[in-house]
């Protein structure tokens, strides 16, 4: 058979699943080279990036892409005042580009991450192994030791009930990452040279009730299920807080899955994560939030969503009101992250009028 | 550096870990020759056989192991009328073999359990990753996306709480099958040739709060800390029921593990499940399950005991008088199981007079 291939030869992905299904969310400060590596599996897709810092500075993408690009003068003009909502500085302005998406499928991926290898030695195709994940049930409400039993060669154990077994509408899929880990600064400073290097061949479902810690570095979800419980909140510039951004996302979309029954992923498909951010810079934008996550996880276990709040806005907006509530004694931070979370989804609802409010 | 070595001339392990600490427990119908493969890893350990069945036959033990052997009649000779409790021509006999034994810690294996090869061909020494699993802390209550954070290599990632870091301790450690999975019967007769190839190179604890499906065969864990909840129920000759008995046990010291904030890892090691069993013979015993296991998880989830219970005894007695209320009018059989809960810790406290109770 032979393969389609791209302006420089190198083979397609003849799959390209979802090719018109699915957008690329990637954020960025400098010229996308990284996505040469990336061509086989990505270029068939459309990318939507999201310039950070200075808009005047020019972001060079690699020929044969097809993309769309906003920096900081495109956000303000298209969301005027609401443009409050996204973060400047910071890597979590991505979640614009979920909001300008009209696609169903959004995949995200730092500029840092190249193609990881499995263990005899081939190139994973992190999308497409994304999709599958995506496009396959989850089992929150019972653990399955095989890992996820939709996979070829896997199903459910002895013992699980056979009405679960249909599982739940996948709303995330949240991949790993080879090399450098995503480790907070006290252990990054504490353990410099530790690097991942083990490959675990699982995909699993987060159970119900349980709250996990969502890298944005590697992630895809289904924008239709999910997308509106996808902000990642206010970090960098003017903002007390930083690399918190998609841990904050993660919190409030596990808790709003559990709710509506919907499925979070997380193991496969790697990427290879090829810089370690510096650990001292690390430290002065994480230590807020090493001390207020103690506070707010806590919160976020106990967050109980009302029966009348049936889709992922009236959710956002419960949880907003609450976090309003219960975080701003913390600090005056989360009255106005409160405040954002409204906006955006104001913000959201305006630029996808036909979405379900 | 010389290793020791046995009578046939095998290397022993030389670590022997919690060699005077750990008792292996297997329960059996037929001669012992599958320790053979194991003498390298499980000579150094102390055996309690029991022996399920017809009494009067004789049950070989290769050459060089340091055994113990319960048949029935050692059964009733020991619990006198409380040997009612020990289920009978069922693996659930096992469970009486945690009741002798005056050592911290258990490893239970079924007679057809081979050693496993990892990855790179290497014989899994699958007792020494079970201690590994058993002497780490778990941790229950946040998910970790890199998997045991305990393990060389690995560690907490970034939003993890450090307040939640320490971990508790582990009760239990579940390791699972390669070649022949632990499917029910409908699986089995709907996908005969389906083998476990996948080696999933992680530990996990499961989460507080969810259930999972506990199996008998490669199952290791801290007597002193849960011994009294791993009572395998009633089983097989004149009862409705069988192929259930890991699972209530799992069922309940699930339940009891969250409520004195103990942990459960399941994963690695691996064992080589050599033979599938009748899937015909496998339907009769579990059908009654199949239907009854959609009421026993609810009533599992939902269990919540009170906090008074603060030993595995008080919380067992609990759950006893729970099953008598809730599941008894699914069946009278329930009504009997949750006696025999009762009488299996009376037969408990009397064999371990010094446990706390």
């Amino acid at each position: 058979m032979v393969e389609p291939a791209n302006t420089v030869g190198i083979p397609l992905n003849h799959a390209a699943l979802l090719k018109d299904e699915l957008d690329i969310v990637i954020p960025t400060i400098r010229n996308l080279d990284f996505l040469e590596m990336w061509r086989p599996f990505l270029q068939p897709y459309h990318l939507i990036i999201v310039q950070d810092g200075d808009p005047s500075k020019t972001i060079a993408v690699p020929e044969g892409f097809d993309y769309e690009l906003y920096n900081r003068n495109d956000i303000n003009r298209i969301l005027g005042p609401k443009a409050s909502c996204i973060s400047f500085k910071d890597s979590a302005c991505r979640c614009f580009g979920y909001m300008v998406s009209k696609k169903k499928y959004i995949f995200t991926i730092d500029d840092d991450c190249f193609v990881a290898k499995d263990p005899s030695g081939k190139a994973v195709n992190a999308l497409e192994q994304h999709i599958k994940n995506l496009l396959c049930p989850s089992s929150p409400f019972f653990f399955n030791t095989l890992y996820d039993p939709y996979r070829e060669g896997a199903d459910f154990v002895r013992g699980y009930p056979f009405s679960l077994r249909e599982g739940v509408a996948t709303a995330v899929s949240h991949g790993l990452w080879l090399n450098i880990p995503d480790y907070d600064a006290p252990t990054q400073l504490v353990k410099p040279k530790e690097r991942n290097t083990r490959y675990v061949d699982a995909v699993m479902t987060i159970p119900k009730g349980t709250l996990f810690p969502m890298c944005g570095m590697n992630l895809a979800f289904d924008r239709d299920l999910i997308g509106p419980a996808m902000y990642f909140g206010l970090m960098g510039d003017g903002q007390p807080i930083g690399r918190y951004d998609d841990m904050w996302a993660g919190w409030c979309v596990k808790v709003i899955c559990d709710h509506l029954g919907l499925g979070v992923k997380t193991g496969l498909p790697y990427i290879y994560h090829s810089k370690a951010s510096n650990p001292f810079v690390n430290l002065k934008k994480e230590y807020k939030g090493i001390f207020w996550q103690e506070d707010i996880i806590p919160f976020f276990q106990s967050a109980k969503l009302s029966k009348e709040a049936v889709t992922v806005q009236q959710c956002y907006i419960e949880l907003s009101k609450m976090v309003k509530e219960k975080l701003s004694p913390i600090d005056p931070y989360f009255d106005k992250l409160a405040d954002a979370m409204v906006t955006w989804i104001e913000a959201w609802d305006e630029l996808n009028p036909a979405t379900k409010a």
